[in-house]
């Protein structure tokens, strides 16, 4: 008798070589021993993928997106034959599928399809064998038989689908680190692991520089109430649930501080104050595929005011090009630029029913002599952009201050 | 309007770096440019597969072969999104497919699997539309969506099946020889290349040590009638057209010398004559998997005989252990094995019609010096088993000979 189905998914590092393939298949077949039925889902070996970007790149700078998705699907085709293998040897049935065999049906949109639907009625056949399933992550295949893959977070997308499809008791991230912790460890060494956490804080998370998990495949997983255990593919230890309410909610104010240092500020001086304004600068950045994050405006008392906002590091430079022809058309004045800026949050949904959360927040960064340039917030979260060097003490303060260390 | 289709298939070789996928992809585009459709069928990058198999030996010694098709056929697919993409940066529409998806349907013989039929709809689709449509060869799918992989020489079997099924005017085998030699022109300088050939010369050269191309495509290729082009991917020079009847056919009489070094004699002293001897030791041997090639029995004058035959060198070993097992059991005498041979064979439909052929070549062996130890004939060729020694001498002899020089 199965106690229930669980979904495995294993990381790009959790399978970059033999012996880490032969670890993996090790973890899984400790599982099927204790009776549970298994999907495992599995990336491309280590730096496989980018090992075929790179190839693709010395032939055409702009490849074919739906060529580039027929040559990167191979590296996880790779891994899901070598674990059905390793497995194997280990002596337990195992069988390994492509998104595509699984049926995995996604869009037309090539290097970042969306998942229509899965058929997975071969998987309940072969568990039904008694068979572990292996499970390409990160590919789908249109309804004409083109093959597509999911973009960034693909795999952990696949694994949070398929347990949804599958009704899983518990969808497992593997991972190189042991789960969510209260603070970056490589910050603050007393960083706490989180035993549990909602979907909401866990996206905030996700978004404002934890980069354990792609917010997306967190959305699609509140969607249907999938529970996740992040946790590492090095250790036994249990990591960090993410689920749909935290047991322990109401007595936790906050349940993380995060740092995200790979943003810079815009600014555009002297904008007109009159209506439009602010959609014609930021339609023309989202047309151009500009990411903007964060967005401040104060009010004015002058006809004129300055607007401020946040892109990634990597976008600055484009995004200055644009935004200084929109500050000419529109008769605003200079634009600045500032990369030595440094984002900190704090998440948590106990905040909901707490006032002054974002009052002790701001004091302990004025108790650091630390000046906040802009200030963002949201139903659980508060974020404050500061200057660079301020950063690490900064959270670290927090982290204090709210409670979290150990 | 166009030409009419040619179907090219490019091996490992041509497509080992970026710089040849490059060539391939020119000269790919230089037959469109004529006004030719075109079907592109390539092989793994060099040496993709033997990298794979390396991988899968470390993981698992008996790998189950449905994972290992799994695994190789990786190889063909990022050939194929890699030459599509090349052909885009010249400018030119090509769609990459894999072998399921442009449903090469095979039975379920994994690593061996033999092409059932051929949904060709697909391709036929985006050649109306003008596309270059490159399949990944080697490779093929089961009813079932299991993926197949056709074996050895499986990327030449895709391309000629293909031809078959497109009713293609020619069927181009770039290879990195520039086409069927009298010769192996590393042993004789004077080798002169062979314009045209039979299918029945090139099945006889094929399994007689000439490796250009393996006997199971041109097999297909004699069935349905395909003209096959074998030719260098490295130059625009003409190589040797594969075709049913050769048009200089009645001048020649002997079309090239093969020689094989591959092979060990295997000799079973005093075996009783009579009924069924043979029999118990071949099947004894065939139901084990080895192959055996030549076998040469004389007519006896005595109560006993000697039964000889050639395996593969690499069967040696297993062949010795099986065959002392039967000598002892039907009481015959010792089994030797001589490793230290070569076999010389001439080829050529006109021998047909003309005596004296094997008189003439034993001739030559004889100015040689050369003992003769076994003689076998077919229809179009006659091989003999020699000491090694003489086996580079003995092959530039029977060349000159038979007037086959330049």
């Amino acid at each position: 008798m199965s106690k229930g189905l669980v979904v495995q998914k294993f990381g790009g590092s959790s399978v970059a070589n033999v012996e880490r393939i032969q670890n993996v298949a090790k973890r899984v077949v400790s599982y099927k021993k204790k009776g549970f039925d298994l999907v495992v889902v599995v990336s491309a070996l280590g730096d496989t993928t980018d090992e075929l970007i790179e190839l693709a790149d010395k032939i055409n700078r702009e490849p074919s997106e739906r060529e580039m998705d027929m040559l990167l699907s191979t590296g996880e085709q790779i891994s899901v034959a070598l674990l059905a293998m390793a497995i194997h040897k280990l002596g337990f049935e195992a069988i390994s599928f492509t998104g595509a065999q699984v049926g995995i049906i996604t869009d037309t949109s090539h290097t970042r399809a969306r998942i229509i639907k899965i058929n997975a009625d071969k998987i309940r056949e072969e568990l039904k064998k008694g068979k572990i399933v292996i499970v390409a992550g990160f590919q789908g295949v249109t309804l004409s038989q083109d093959i597509t893959t999911l973009g960034r977070g693909g795999s952990d997308l696949t694994a949070v689908a398929l347990a949804k499809e599958l009704v899983a008791i518990e969808c497992e991230i593997y991972t190189d680190v042991d789960g969510i912790y209260t603070i970056d460890p490589r910050i603050e060494p007393k960083a706490r692991k989180i035993p549990e956490i909602t979907y909401d804080e866990m996206l905030e998370m996700a978004s404002l520089g934890a980069q354990v998990m792609q917010a997306r495949s967190i959305e699609v997983a509140k969607k249907f109430d999938v529970p996740i255990h992040v946790r590492s593919s090095f250790s036994d230890n249990s990591g960090t649930m993410i689920i749909k309410e935290a047991k322990r909610m109401e007595d936790v104010l906050i349940s993380g501080v995060t740092l995200n240092k790979n943003e810079a500020k815009i600014t555009i001086c002297n904008v007109p104050d009159k209506p439009g304004v602010a959609a014609k600068i930021f339609k023309e950045l989202s047309e151009n595929g500009v990411n903007v994050d964060m967005i401040v405006q104060n009010v004015s008392h002058t006809r004129s005011t300055d607007i401020s906002f946040t892109v990634g590091k990597a976008e600055v430079h484009k995004t200055l090009k644009i935004t200084k022809r929109v500050a000419k058309n529109i008769s605003a004045g200079e634009v600045l630029a500032d990369e030595d800026i440094a984002r900190v949050s704090i998440v948590g949904v106990g905040m909901k029913s707490h006032p002054g959360v974002a009052a002790k927040m701001f004091e302990v960064l004025a108790h650091n002599k630390c000046n906040i340039e802009m200030i963002s917030t949201s139903d659980i979260s508060i974020s404050c952009i500061i200057k660079k060097k301020f950063a690490e003490m900064a959270v670290k303060s927090l982290h204090e201050k709210f409670g979290l260390g150990k």
